[in-house]
């Protein structure tokens, strides 16, 4: 039940610039995305020219979820990407490192153009499980970070409207009763080491709903895709409208 | 199942400056939350100075999600505030009025000295209710909105550390089959209308997890406090470690 990954991540905890003012939590960017830009305006529009706003006003007032953790993929990071595939849906540009950080990530690394992409999520409470499987699943799952683990893949994936749009027992029996994805992972357990990463409700627009990292030693890799086969051919999986499989190893420090 | 409030919103679809970059999603800010700074690092520290980054780069990649809305408190918005009251844990400072923007809002505003404070949510998909349960709900509810609709509540719950411990069955039995949630909530329907905001899982660190929307004709208040006083004596309440109950009155155009 630890919240961070065990390895591989920077954290940034020397940055400490909150300003603990009446305003809370507050992050201020630009009101960009496509589909809102699509919806008509409701009721009356404003059209304040925000970038006038004092920049360093704007920082001072920014709180990081302490769930929160950045996957950046560009020239540096712990992890030498091997190779970036699209299972379903659109790929993600190749990348030469994978770059975890725990928050928002070096800022600076993250703007620069040497950074391909950027995915965040945050680790949250469970959403299907059940006490009886948690109880087996914590029994038989390793930590993320052991000393073997050199091999890794981090799976984002994206699922359709149609999966959202039932409710919570409909989607409990797809995805379990249905199509075993709690018994399948269980299977795999304490080979495949994971974690599962939120991006659906996040503030920004985010291209996933989920980010899984997942790492195992080499000689275990092909366990791994036996997992994903058996995953990928649920009907859980006709749900998801996006999926981008990366794999990567561990860089050996020089 | 329509995504956002259907008045006092403010839409800014005006501002369309997405730049549709290779870097998806990007959100820049500081590693700043109180927790971040409590724990130890974990691996090696990045200690980049990040105010050099060009703050126009960092506005152009930033996307909202659609279905994030902030509530602003401070002097204007179209919702006159009547009381600001602790029900539990701390309360939040007075405001005179109520402003409600889809995504981010007006920045402007948000961050001038009359900001009292900005409370953000994302509209999401259901997580305990069943398709029989819904079926009766969405039969019976009415929107947000209405013309008679005239008084209003926000009212923004934590709940603890345990409630989110628990696992997906356990929490569903403690809200339904126990407390009864969905049942006494669909005793005021259609008089009270209703819209939930999570904020647990946003990148930022949000000072509450959920917020509701409600309103109501006038007459139809005494009904409201009945509801709640039935919700807050349930053990789902016993979960609540923080709970601010401000109530509204809409600006009649002068």
């Amino acid at each position: 039940m630890t919240e961070r990954p065990q390895d591989s991540v920077n954290t940034n905890s020397s940055r400490r610039r909150f300003l603990g003012g009446g305003v809370a939590g507050l992050v201020v960017g630009l009101q960009t995305s496509a589909s809102l830009a699509a919806s008509p305006p409701e009721g009356k529009s404003s059209t304040t020219n925000i970038s006038a706003v004092d920049q360093s006003k704007v920082e001072a007032v920014h709180a990081v979820n302490s769930r929160l953790f950045s996957f950046c993929g560009g020239l540096t990071g712990d992890w030498m990407v091997t190779s970036v595939r699209a299972i379903c849906g659109e790929t993600l540009p190749d990348a030469e490192r994978l770059h975890i950080h725990q928050g928002l990530g070096n800022a600076h690394e993250a703007l620069s153009s040497d950074t391909k992409w950027c995915l965040r999520g945050v680790t949250s409470n469970d959403r299907y499980v059940t006490r009886p499987e948690k109880e087996l699943l914590v029994a038989k799952q390793a930590p993320l970070g052991r000393a073997t683990a050199t091999h890794a893949a981090l799976i984002p994936i994206r699922k359709s409207a149609a999966w959202w749009a039932m409710t919570q027992d409909e989607r409990r029996a797809l995805f379990e009763e249905e199509s075993q994805h709690i018994k399948i992972g269980m299977d795999y357990l304490p080979a495949i080491a994971r974690r599962l990463y939120h991006c659906r409700d996040l503030e920004s627009k985010e291209p996933f709903d989920f980010l899984t990292f997942f790492d195992f030693a080499p000689s275990d890799e092909p366990l791994f895709d036996r997992m994903l086969e058996r995953l990928r051919s649920t009907r859980e999986w006709s749900f998801v409208d996006r999926e981008v499989d990366i794999r990567m190893k561990k860089v050996t420090p020089t």
